[in-house]
């Protein structure tokens, strides 16, 4: 038998530490051209409201799937403004 | 009134449209140098697995978002695996 809740737990595993290989990827080599800014931005926005979501319905595995998702979307957004910014300055 | 699920609709929405501009990015730019293959691997299996327990609830919200987001996804994951084949060869 196939058991969704598990399922779900996977998953929700898997699109949370997808990011971390990303974050790695860019602390190390401070390369984030590639890398759309508004796709982090939006993505983030979205990650603060399933955060709300998760919290107004108490619902833990939400609250911390998308504390952790967006805390390291958060660090991709920093490498990426901050390389935006110098190739502005 | 905050009602939780109109908060769930925007997040999902945000999450899913995010990818778009990373899509058009990679595909007008070929340029996939500062993505992480690991990420998006991970990431479109969580995805699908998603979509096996949206499926398995039949949760149709679940469902139409992670389809989305995982063909997405997988845009991007051929564009950066034709471009390590072409740094490879």
């Amino acid at each position: 038998m196939v058991n969704p809740s598990l399922i779900g737990i996977i998953a929700a595993f898997l699109t949370t530490v997808a990011f971390v290989p990303q974050v790695l990827r860019v602390i190390q080599t401070r390369d984030t051209h590639a890398i759309s800014l508004w796709m982090y931005l939006l993505f983030s926005t979205g990650l603060a409201l399933w955060l709300v979501y998760g919290l107004l319905l108490w619902l833990w595995p939400v609250i911390i799937a998308n504390s952790i998702t967006l805390f390291l979307a958060l660090i991709v957004v920093y490498f990426k403004i901050q390389e935006t910014l110098r190739a502005n300055s």
